[in-house]
């Protein structure tokens, strides 16, 4: 039995689960950033003790998916965009042995969920995957010959944070013309908000109650769907994007699977089969119609998965 | 020792070389390829007869390089888009072993030079090496862990073919806005010719005699060091694109080493260290202060020397 953490910046979750990816005991709560690493991780500590006390096993290890950049061999945060400045440096891994008495594994979330996909999911029918995670951000990791890359820093994998517009709009990370700048949650979030207040989108007013708040790109799919053609046209060139983004790892590495994962990849069809029109259209330097484009099945028990995989594989990703 | 062949539109070279690269004889011949297959392949068995003869050896395989896409297993032309089209599907290693009697490999040649920078050059040094060959196309192979990447029909590695515009100029390849259509040799001597035309680069005007013909990058080079500024800018803006081209390989793949072969490679630190700053800029997710960009010292026999590698390592790239 393996234990998994899923550290975001609002919740984490908790989970129990075998070398098959089954859960066993599932649960989540609070982040509560603000009390600061040594609370926090005292909390997730306490949590997995006694879940693993509820189900009656020691955990062989714990996997932990974290939101930024870590030091992969020391078990180390390093840099954590969305929790407060006192996360860096931070000794996770250690102070989480000492709590539960497992060996420890920090990976950063996006590359553990495309470990939860390559041993869990789609990507065990892979050899080259190319694994995007759809949300607030977009995350990634790249799996060659069956292994995850790495990087020196754990880095390898950003590839939301290929540059797809040289001018274009300001990014998270401080580039320009980020992939996750065109076509991630957010982006396609306020292009909706940008159609709705215009008048453009008359549909995504009425779905929506006129609140921005309602607006994502879920319920911009269900507009697009019952007439709007103007948000039709907005989600379209988003996933365009993402194509280009595609099409660019298919002329360097030639994958045979491309995965979508996160929340957006609810999105389905329209989505696989936006990417893989632009990359025909885009690779013309060879065939590439081999290259499949999936969303993943996972949901939302990608994280916690990859956290197991994580685990399962003692840290040798 | 190794026979090797490096195939171009206009002319071919021949060489015999040893293990470390070594090449103890060379020549070239012109290409005439209207002759078609049969019966420059015969030109080219008879020549690598004759150096063996001359040289005293009978070479232990014969390495390649060829200008598009090929069949690797099977040795055998796919497409080449420089060459006429009855060069497709061409059996070339059955044709030229019944000559030449010993094996032969063919290999696209840009990852033949990514293979001979990997073998003999600065890929020595290197875990993983994004290499780009830089001519009238530019070409590119993707070396992870000591290993050149091929995908299913050895077309990984077309990195000259990532899109960094998105509805930029029209390719030879037929997509839009490809890495190459912004920074190859034509794409940067094109603007040369309009800022010389447009009375915007005196000193390239007299450089140049005023002849587009007499217009290339390494002109523009000089033009800009004695003063042109325009010139100086429309070269730095095609360096910053394939900056862009570069930083999109780090954050996908944090390769220790970047390499820029082929003739625009004489343009020395100013690509270099133009790349670099450009990599720095745009790569924000992890440090990338360690990647080394560097250009090849292979300069005119990269090709070949890729060639002896791919026949020393008997087609097992």
């Amino acid at each position: 039995m393996y234990a998994a953490i899923d550290l975001g910046g609002t919740t984490i979750s908790a989970a129990l689960g075998d070398a098959t990816g089954r859960l066993v005991v599932e649960r989540t709560i609070p982040t509560a950033s603000h009390e600061g690493p040594a609370g926090v991780l005292a909390r997730i500590g306490a949590l997995i003790n006694e879940l693993a006390a509820q189900a009656g096993v020691k955990p062989a290890a714990l996997g932990m998916g974290v939101p930024g950049l870590v030091d992969f061999a020391q078990g180390r945060t390093l840099f954590m965009p969305n929790l407060p400045t006192q996360w860096r440096e931070v000794p996770v891994a250690a102070t989480l042995r000492e709590i539960t008495g497992c060996p420890v594994f920090l990976l950063n979330d996006a590359r553990a969920a495309a470990l939860g996909e390559l041993v869990f999911g789609l990507g065990q029918s892979a050899h080259t995957m190319v694994f995007y995670t759809l949300g607030t951000g977009i995350g990634g990791g790249v799996v060659i010959d069956g292994k995850l890359r790495m990087g020196a820093v754990g880095g390898a994998g950003e590839i939301g944070h290929q540059t797809i517009m040289v001018d274009g709009p300001l990014c998270g990370c401080g580039n320009r013309g980020c992939l996750e700048t065109l076509a991630s949650a957010p982006a396609i979030t306020g292009e909706g908000v940008r159609l709705m207040r215009s008048g453009l989108a008359p549909k995504l007013y009425e779905l929506a109650q006129g609140e921005a708040s309602n607006v994502d790109p879920r319920l911009m799919a269900r507009a697009a769907a019952n007439g709007d053609a103007n948000v039709q046209d907005a989600l379209m060139r988003a996933l365009r994007y993402l194509g280009i983004g595609a099409a660019n790892m298919v002329v360097a590495l030639h994958p045979d699977l491309i995965v979508y994962g996160g929340g957006m990849a609810a999105l389905g069809s329209i989505l696989t089969e936006t990417v893989y029109a632009e990359i025909q259209k885009r690779v013309q330097m060879f065939p590439a119609g081999d290259v499949r484009v999936e969303c993943s099945k996972l949901g939302s028990q990608a994280g916690i998965l990859g956290a197991i995989a994580l685990a399962l594989k003692e840290g040798k990703v």
